[in-house]
């Protein structure tokens, strides 16, 4: 079987700049609309914050880029602290998204982890704005959010960390520790941020190819022939 | 032989918060004064930085941690993003440090690789504030010191990739795509200042060596039992 890593697209790859479009079938007009616009908001933010960082970008530059007034942001965002926070928000929840498919399917667990870096790897780099706004700005998020964030952060790697407990067990992985591995595959993928470009000398289907064999590697993965995923 | 990374600590190991210590033996008693009055602000700041962000700190807040005034800090630092700036610089300067070092001993690509990381590891975790300043605040650099960032990573990832196709060519790595194991790697390692706690159930050494292996693991490296460096 062959992977079809856009087939998430349609869930994971957030809202982006001047050309993002919406999504459709999500209740009434009214609600689709109100969520469209929403996330409009979110894409440009995203891409506005990671130009030129949250603490040197305002409301009304946003607004420009939008073409809208700076009431219209206002009626759908509290203020700049809660688009960054909903910036934050989505971006964490991402690989969870990613997590919730991949695990739920009946795969070996190398076949799984296999799966779950290349699709974790396009996450991270389809929404490169997300992910830099993410990491760069923890700082200026309120406590509540960062409290969310720690969460998912933890509950990130206890998933992970439980799939390569259950390589271990079933003899597919051998693995050192678990939690450190946990942090060393998190972090090698995490890290894409900062040095993908779409118009680089690999294309994402590539990388994502090169990372899961990495991370197969790492784990001192039993290879199958059974296992193209 | 037993890798005694410490050994390293004299002069990878920068100036941190309250109580930074100078460095003797550097030329006379008034450079070495002013050479430490310049690192023990700078190893404040970056305390300070990774605290409460760039934007969110004051030169008068700083001169308040060091119990000095504020024209003591501008007779040492132009201004707040020269201070900044060469936080940065002595950042990006580290891994090439461990580099120098490291690839002038004569050892095989295998060991070299696993003492590199160890260092590597050592240097990333024990300048925890340095590293979080740099990768969050990289847009509040001028131009010139963004394109010496630029040039010293590029340089990087040119050494470490030297040696892996060194490793390739010997037959003691295999390695699908050298730039992009690179990346992995540095993005494995420089990851840490996300995660790495002092006082965390692993010692510094544990994770050192666990990422040497996880390392190893990665290019596929043949080992030996000479290999424990």
């Amino acid at each position: 079987m062959k992977l079809k890593v856009a087939d998430l697209d349609e869930r994971t790859k957030l809202p982006s700049g001047p050309d993002a479009k919406g999504n459709s079938s999500r209740g009434s007009v009214r609600e689709e609309l109100h969520l469209y616009r929403r996330e409009r908001i979110l894409g440009v933010a995203a891409e506005l914050f990671s130009q030129k960082g949250y603490s040197g970008a305002s409301v009304s530059e946003l607004a420009k880029m939008i073409g809208v007034t700076k009431p219209f942001i206002y009626y759908y965002m509290k203020n700049k602290q809660d688009i960054l926070e909903q910036i934050c928000i989505a971006t964490i929840d991402l690989p969870h998204v990613v997590m919730d498919e991949v695990f739920s399917e009946d795969l070996s667990p190398a076949d799984t982890l296999y799966k779950f870096v290349r699709r974790f790897v396009w996450v991270q780099s389809t929404n490169q704005n997300y992910v830099s706004v993410f990491f760069r700005e923890e700082l200026n998020l309120s406590p509540d959010v960062r409290d969310y964030v720690t969460e998912r952060r933890k509950e990130f790697d206890e998933r992970l960390g439980a799939l390569l407990r259950k390589g271990v067990e079933t003899g597919d992985f051998r693995i050192a520790d678990v939690p450190v591995t946990v942090l060393a595959i998190s972090g090698m993928v995490c890290w894409i941020f900062n040095w993908y470009r779409p118009e680089g000398r690999l294309t994402l289907e590539e990388i994502s190819l090169l990372f899961a064999d990495l991370t197969l590697n790492m784990v001192d993965a039993r290879r199958r022939s059974d296992q193209a995923v």
